[in-house]
């Protein structure tokens, strides 16, 4: 048996996440195993590097299959790209070692989150990112986000998932990159492993600390109650992309 | 009587362009008088710097209407993004001299197009740059690309225009910009006016030497000839995008 590792991006907009779920839901997941059903002609099971939730997108998700087939990687991602609707593409198919496997040898991921930051919304990136019109203080988001990289107990960052228990609540947080565009905002972060709604919830937290809702040195606070309900609102869902996975 | 210029964002995928069309065809111009009409009770004619044709796209598109209501431009902003789809946004409102006219006193428009230079599709952004697989030479394009700055009769890079005639067909291109993204190419183009489909010919035409089927020096032969079944096939609409208007 090949195992084959495929980069994928999607438009989260028309999905009800990465995952397949009970019922008829339309899940990224979903679609693509569709497609190799189709091609190979028998039923295949993907596995992603993890979920993403309903609006989330991504530009490089990774997920790996098993096949006998001989059909040339190339010709794989041709095949799915054929198969699969327009809101998501297949950017590369590689044979990979046979222990690869997607969800348990990540090494770490990297999120990023896109603020529009002015008043007027937008009609090109409405799906893309958030409109936030309270003015920014990027300065002190930087500053503010110091206090999550390394290896911390994100609790109070974390929804409960009631899909799966969550005993351990420990990740280490490898950058913040915060950088200043024209209009906006992005937020790229890295680390060996994310919670369930955690970057979401860290943004939400950092929004409120950037426009002054919440006092400078909340974020470090927050951190050490390990407490839910002091962490601010969970951001929206369509300002999130998974960038990058990496092994 | 006050004279309003608007600064317009679309995403024109689901339009059938800018201007109002016999018929109930759904356009930018449209929406915005009907929102118009519903905001200040009486039938206003919006006045836009020119027409973008279906599927182009606009975060500057610039228009003007008179107005002899006393609400504030911030009002006025905030009145027309509740009463016009999400597809489109009013960026800014702004109080010009009574002899501003959107369309007769440009003094320059920019235009940029958007090109996805790899072998997979996009999926999250299929609807704003051209997917083009085969591999572009950046060099060769800007090196073609200055035998069109100046003043010049771009009679090769036009359409016949079905709704008006044109007779003089010199422009005079500013600037045109190329830059080498991650994944591709975008083409900057500064102009005091174009022709009808001016832009998306002079790319289709760039992108074929670009990619070596057409031979170095093309471009400049092609201008001389004075004649459209010279140039290239015109580039697809949904990679181009009215970027700024000047006065």
């Amino acid at each position: 048996m090949r195992n084959i590792k495929l980069t994928i991006e999607y438009d989260g907009t028309a999905f009800q996440g990465w995952q397949v779920q009970p019922g008829n839901r339309r899940t990224v997941q979903g679609v693509i195993e569709k497609a190799l059903h189709k091609i190979f002609k028998q039923k295949i099971r993907l596995i992603g590097s993890g979920r993403t939730d309903s609006g989330v997108h991504a530009r490089g998700q990774v997920a790996n299959f098993k096949i006998s087939s001989d059909m040339p990687c190339d010709e794989i991602v041709r095949a799915l790209n054929a198969n699969i609707p327009e809101d998501v593409a297949i950017l590369e198919a590689r044979e990979v070692a046979d222990d690869f496997h997607a969800q348990y040898s990540v090494k770490s991921k990297t999120y990023r989150y896109t603020i529009l930051n002015r008043p007027a919304r937008s009609a090109l990136d409405r799906y893309t990112s958030l409109h936030y019109f309270h003015k920014l203080n990027v300065s002190v988001m930087k500053e503010e986000a110091k206090a999550l990289i390394g290896k911390k107990d994100f609790k109070s960052f974390t929804a409960s998932d009631p899909s799966k228990k969550q005993d351990n609540t420990t990740r280490t947080v490898k950058s913040i990159v915060i950088k200043k565009s024209k209009d906006g905002v992005t937020v790229d972060i890295t680390a060996d492993g994310f919670l369930y709604k955690m970057v979401r919830n860290i943004i939400g937290t950092l929004l409120a600390v950037g426009s002054g809702q919440l006092l400078k040195g909340s974020v470090k606070l927050i951190l050490k109650k390990k407490d839910r309900s002091f962490a601010h609102d969970t951001a929206k869902a369509h300002g999130l992309c998974l960038m990058k996975v990496e092994y």
